[in-house]
């Protein structure tokens, strides 16, 4: 057995603790093993290192302790090339073929109201449709709009059948490489003798284990062979490290001690001032609290102070470049997205987003964003996506929230938050930032979320947004070049958001209120 | 049914499409479904919206207009605390152990050579016996050593007992969140006539599925009704969003283009002529490849070119900090990493990297350094883990690697190797490089990168190392700051480690060559 791979483990059982014929696939493609004979009622993977020379006993058994220590672990190769379409896979595609067709005779229907929910086979592109025709009906009853990616994009290209061929072609690979045999749809026969772990099990490299539960039921006989007339049962063993614990030692305290939790992330550019309002406001609540600001200005300045890191990027690297390299300094267990134009309160209450991040399987917790008006947004959104094909899915995003946290009544889960949120730093780490993504971006964060962050917002985290309301006149210079950079859209810009969406997400469509 | 949270489904199956009755639990604590009826042959999670109000129609019907329109998804609550010890975990364990007892009857027993392989409850922190005792055989047969982590970290602790309680809590936490239902152990009951999918289902929040499979195959009866004679079988349905895939669009060309391809990426420090020379190398072969550049000089000095980008840290903040900065702004597919002493020569052939990531399952391939001597080294390791109950983990470290890859006959399997390497970028930033470690490092992004990713290691591409080989009079200040910083070893340092192995990874004991 190897020591990497994925096996798919048919076994009759002898029950004197004898196996009596095991068949045995590798997923690396050793067909070395198949039909061999196990004489152990285990999972054995050491390789013998039986080598024999014979006719110099001398050299021969120095050349062996050599070997021993010095040589190969095993001259055996592993065809490590990621493969889908192997023959355990044939024959389990039988197999489930012959289960699921001997109800062919047995009349069944799914229900209309049932069939309709299905996911069709491929998502259309269509804009919601307005349901009232009233004055203000687009503030009451926002319209969904719909993007076609795949006409915005393509049109743009030179070439768009070899990006259309390039893009499949990558998800191919990504398909491949991300198969894993637990994703196989493995059908238990009703009335099998066999007995054995549905779930699989695995083992460590070069580890023995026991398999659990192996058994075979049957009338009792006197002499237990291989002969169940023919049945066969599948499982999955995993062979693989364990993945090693990421523990943070944060001290011991009554409470939260904010400093050795958590560190404060910022990007800054043309907003010195405003940098440094938002870490006076900081301080005056968290006086120790790391602070990580990423600068991408043509002319940066020194921001100093005790707890204080600046790091120098090339000049306009940009938003997300700038995030993803922020929160690859942090080394605490949590990181405190902030704006570098916030201004913390008394309302700013750190240790509420540590405790709801602590306590429930929420991975990232955004909070509210008070607008000098009063108005306090939590940009709470849920996202979802609908398969669509060759051409690509489907991505929906709507405002709102799926449902509520019990014990945090503020709080509720989300698949989109706003811009000022608290997260476990290695589960943000694991999605990260593209930093292709210069200008405007927020959503791509969570969307390459998707399926890896369990996101929650909390309205009662409040940190205020430094007054946005200039009449034009007053503008500072410094004021109006930030505005050229960060509001300014232009087709370069829309075209990196259609090939972020169309190609490296692969979605052909996105609708969105 | 919630749209988060695992559930386990057990069914007894009316093969007129009916589901007589499911019972069907949400690890997220929703009991109310509990026994509830089902109506269809199929998952549906839609939340009903009837709410009435009939007193006042118009108000009512503008209520409710607005309450589809803005209100909540829902106004139920989630629990969600990480629970382990739910009421379907109690049911599943005294059926398993109702299967497994079941065979007490019947004498086995494991074979000697099979227990012996077992791991032992507890591993031990032993040095590895001397087998040989020759001139030399330290060289030849290196010794292994054993380092009894928990001693060498708590002794320097003022509250030893603290550390370890607060260890404990940290990874019960840890356990807690990354546990899943798959894990759980299922046992097919033997001659159960019930059919399921043994591995489960996923499907995505609010959306419908048919689970494959489900059937019930008994003597043919009249009337199917909920009468399986006591028979459970149990299967995971996984509720959560599909990750959405990340592809890079390199383009199209013959062969592959390392410029869209690849991003070179290392840290520099007090070496500015050692840079320049490597910049140098790499423009003679790859004049467009970007090269990323993190730099924590206390006087830095530009380094400026086309398609190079420099990064300012603060002084010192060090080797591991700089590599996690310099890896979260790469936009390509792959990145290279080198350290700012190499230099590029023809054998630096990056295309037969490139060539073995694309075609296996490899996430990271190593090379090969060849110091001015003509010594080259891929510093190939193997490392494993095994288990050492409430103290914390053993991990062995030896030299060596795993097998030979087919088709590769240059390149193997390991778990470590050299600095030298190139990664898939997304999957080098999932593991990422612990930014507390300023000094030397190097072992410890292997072990974080466990179970993560599949690393290999080819002698054929080499780079070479600028010769260090300097009479003490000859060496520059610059030099010999250099060799203060990186060479040496003070307490603080070592107790870092101490840390980062005992606390963040969860180890007792490390034994290595």
């Amino acid at each position: 057995m190897k020591s990497r791979g994925y096996y798919v483990f048919n076994g009759a059982v002898s029950l004197e603790g004898k196996l009596e014929q095991v068949e045995c696939w590798g997923e690396t493609g050793d067909d070395v093993f198949f039909n061999q004979p196990f004489e152990a009622l285990h999972h054995n993977m050491h390789v013998s290192y039986k080598r024999c020379c014979k006719w110099v006993l001398v050299l021969g058994l120095l050349l062996g302790t050599l070997f021993h220590f010095w040589g190969p672990s095993s001259n055996l190769e592993e065809d490590l090339r990621p493969r889908r379409g192997s023959a355990i896979q044939a024959l389990l595609s039988g197999k489930i073929y012959h289960i699921m067709s001997d109800y062919s005779e047995i009349p069944y229907k799914v229900k209309e109201n049932v069939a309709r929910e299905l996911a069709q086979n491929t998502c259309i592109c269509l804009a919601g449709e307005e349901t009232f025709h009233l004055p203000f009906s687009d503030l009451l009853f926002p319209r969904v709009w719909a993007h076609n990616l795949q006409h915005a994009f393509l049109e743009t290209r030179p070439d768009p059948d070899n990006v259309k061929n390039h893009r499949a072609e990558e998800y191919h690979h990504f398909q491949k490489r991300s198969y894993s045999p637990v994703d196989m749809l493995i059908i238990a026969e009703a009335n099998n003798p066999l007995q054995y772990p549905t779930q699989g099990l695995e083992v460590q490299p070069l580890k023995t284990v026991i398999i659990p539960g192996l058994g075979l039921r049957q009338e009792d006989r006197g002499n237990y062979m291989f002969e169940t007339e023919g049945h066969q049962s599948f499982f999955t063993i995993k062979v693989g490290h364990r993945v090693v614990p990421k523990l943070y030692n944060s001290g011991q305290s009554e409470g939260y001690n904010i400093t050795s939790l958590v560190t404060i992330a910022t990007k800054t550019f043309l907003r010195y001032d405003k940098l440094k309002d938002l870490i006076d406001s900081i301080r005056q609540f968290y006086p120790t609290v790391t602070i990580v600001i990423a600068d991408d200005n043509e002319h940066p300045q020194p921001v100093t102070g005790p707890h204080i890191e600046q790091y120098i990027m090339p000049f306009g690297k940009g938003w997300f470049a700038g995030r993803n390299l922020a929160v690859s300094q942090v080394s605490t267990k949590y990181v405190l997205w902030v704006d570098d134009d916030f201004i913390f309160t008394a309302n700013t209450q750190l240790e509420k987003m540590v405790d709801i991040l602590e306590k429930t399987t929420l991975d990232l917790v955004g909070g509210a964003v008070r607008e000098v008006t009063g108005y306090t947004a939590t940009y709470r959104h849920k996202i979802s996506v609908e398969e669509g094909g060759e051409d690509g899915n489907c991505l929906h995003i709507r405002n709102g929230y799926h449902h509520v946290i019990k014990g945090y009544p503020n709080c509720v889960v989300a698949d989109a938050v706003i811009n000022f949120f608290m997260a476990q730093t290695d589960k943000i780490r694991q999605v990260g930032f593209d930093p292709r993504l210069s200008r405007s971006a927020h959503l791509e964060f969570f969307i390459d979320a998707l399926g890896i962050l369990h996101i929650g917002s909390c309205s009662d985290v409040i940190v205020n947004h430094a007054s946005k309301i200039k009449l034009p006149w007053t503008k500072t210079e410094a004021q109006k070049t930030y505005e050229k950079f960060r509001y300014s859209s232009n087709s370069a810009n829309n075209d990196l958001h259609n090939e972020v969406f169309y190609f490296k997400n692969r979605f052909k469509c996105m609708t969105s209120q």
